[in-house]
């Protein structure tokens, strides 16, 4: 279980496809993955996800914990069962949740304590406790609690941060009692590079299944970003899969593969789907705009989703248009599924030998005219 | 072509049962027709549309005229193609929407000058116009121009209706070329037996392939409509498909199938599933009660649709009190799937010839305990 076997490298780059197994499945790397926050990948039903090609699902154990709560997930036999969806399934800790979205009232050594927005109620959460709950959700993959700090920060503020997340990756590591799960560390150190060597090398130490780059996406100029994965990629184990978090632009996964990324997730797809926004090659279209009201033609022609072989961008139009539900949904479904295509299209170009040449324009600053 | 073949006949009601042959395919009666105003049913993709036992879809000529508009629509080759349904599909004309939701501004024998609430526009509808559009969009049926008095009415007020519905349809009939489209009449008279009698004897005096009963649901009591469907139903010709437009409730459904009545259509199945009520049985279930929070089972297990076959009432619960939207499109293929299963039972019940037994008593006043 959890093996991750390595089928090609990228003569000229860190990139490498692979297969990460578990419980429920394989899943093909390099790959983005949709988030489905509370248990459903927003507007799309289980049939409709597994077409677009996503293998592991993410879930959020902050909203989760919430609302409808882990032991409700736990009666009804876990999240897979809870939300029908058979295929492998990732929680997140809630840490980046606590750190940006509660309202935090404290945070020491022990843990943190929050008011859910929700009901006021005041929350402890502790490595332990956000292990538990993982448990109780019963994804493949659960996450270890960390501490993110937030952009800009100053070092000392990161280095207690970092000092914080590894002390809890320990303690998480002690808490988990899953084998059927995996528990995968996460790298902070905000956009100091020595940090972020420290903490890659710390993380690494725990010899887990997997192990993701934590605090980036969180506001720090994009090179920062690169710089980051350019720079950590290579230090963590080969032999293991690696998870940048909360990333699905075209341009930021190519430089991540580049480097020896496997796994993605990002909110980004359905987001931009539920304001009428379409991703089409490199671009974004905003199927509002009134040139596509008599446009009959396929949204994408090369793309395979709902969207695009049944219906057209005149008709896409006008839904968005008419407010119609039925609009975000194909347009969540197709922007998934251009994110999914763009990981497949990057693991075969591995494979046949050809990723540094088809995706080096995709690592450069403005990837938009670019087809694949 | 819109030949209806009439394949049992209950010895004890005028319930019959049968098949209408439209352009598009078969239409077993009798059956529930979902509504997708605007070109969709709202939530619910075509393909989750087709699963639901659904055979006929409605659409609002109104509607499609304002948004996208029937140019549109006729570019992309049609109704179907536009919206991805290659089934049999039916417009109304616009005549209820005109007089319940534009701004009238002026109605004579001519026809009806209104404003369109979305852009201020005058707009001129005329049977030959509510017609041409309706051709435009092609549809397998299209319905006549009609005045649909409100409720309550004087007489006198509807005595004029009847006059200029009647006086339309024959415009409507020398303006309709389509071969490969129906085109219906529609029976008016309100609450006035003499008049419905009368409307019912001229309509059918046109000989057109199938004719609906309109003016009902407009705020008459109950008991009105099922006096109005008894007594008219057995005037409308045989061998013709007979709808009662509007109507889509359980008991009123079986009062009509007993009084010879084939189609029916309803928003509420979607109005209820966008506010998170489910029809189970005779009853409506809010699905946002707490008691469903740890109820595991599925939401009606004699139910095949998507929501009771993947998921539970818990799952609904928790996707309708956090506001998801697969909790809507869920409810919403749940409650067509309702309808359309209590239709085809009725239709089965008839061809075993136990209609009059089985569905009396969703003909009494409390059927809500009831199971079928």
């Amino acid at each position: 279980m959890f093996n991750f076997e390595i089928s090609a490298h990228c003569p000229h780059t860190k990139g490498r496809c692979g297969c990460f197994h578990t419980p429920h499945g394989p899943v093909q790397t390099p790959r983005f993955m949709p988030v489905g926050t509370l248990a459903t990948v927003k507007g799309i039903s289980t049939e409709q996800l597994a077409r677009t090609g996503a293998q592991m699902v993410l879930s959020n154990t902050y909203h989760l914990h919430l609302q409808p709560g882990e032991q409700v997930v736990a009666e009804a036999g876990g999240l897979h069962r809870f939300m029908g969806w058979d295929g492998p399934m990732l929680t997140d800790s809630g840490g980046f949740q606590v750190f940006s979205l509660g309202k935090l009232n404290k945070i020491d050594e022990r843990g943190v304590v929050f008011r859910n927005p929700r009901d006021g109620r005041t929350i402890d959460m502790t490595p332990e406790h956000a292990t538990n709950i993982q448990m109780s959700l019963g994804a493949d993959v659960a996450m270890a609690f960390d501490q993110c700090p937030p952009y800009p920060a100053t070092e000392n503020d990161v280095k207690d941060a970092c000092r914080r997340t590894h002390a809890w990756l320990e303690r998480c590591v002690n808490a988990h009692t899953r084998t059927d799960q995996a528990l995968f560390g996460i790298v902070q150190g905000g956009c100091f590079p020595h940090l972020r060597r420290e903490s890659a090398r710390a993380v690494a130490a725990f010899d887990l299944p997997g192990i993701a780059i934590g605090g980036v996406s969180v506001g720090e100029p994009t090179d920062d970003m690169h710089r980051i994965v350019r720079d950590i990629g290579p230090l963590l184990p080969q032999d293991r899969p690696r998870y940048l978090m909360g990333i699905g632009t075209l341009r930021e996964m190519a430089v991540a593969v580049a480097n020896g990324i496997d796994l993605f997730d990002c909110v980004l797809p359905t987001r931009l789907g539920r304001h009428g926004t379409a991703l089409v090659g490199g671009e974004r279209w905003n199927l509002r705009n009134a040139r596509f009201r008599n446009d009959h033609t396929p949204l994408d022609p090369t793309c395979s989703c709902l969207a695009c072989t049944s219906h057209s961008r005149a008709y896409i139009h006008h839904l968005i248009r008419s407010d119609e539900l039925l609009g975000l949904t194909l347009l969540s479904l197709h922007n998934i599924t251009h994110l999914v295509r763009f990981t497949n299209a990057m693991a075969q170009a591995i494979q046949e030998g050809c990723f540094s040449e088809d995706f080096a324009p995709w690592q450069e600053d403005s990837p938009a005219h670019h087809t694949w």
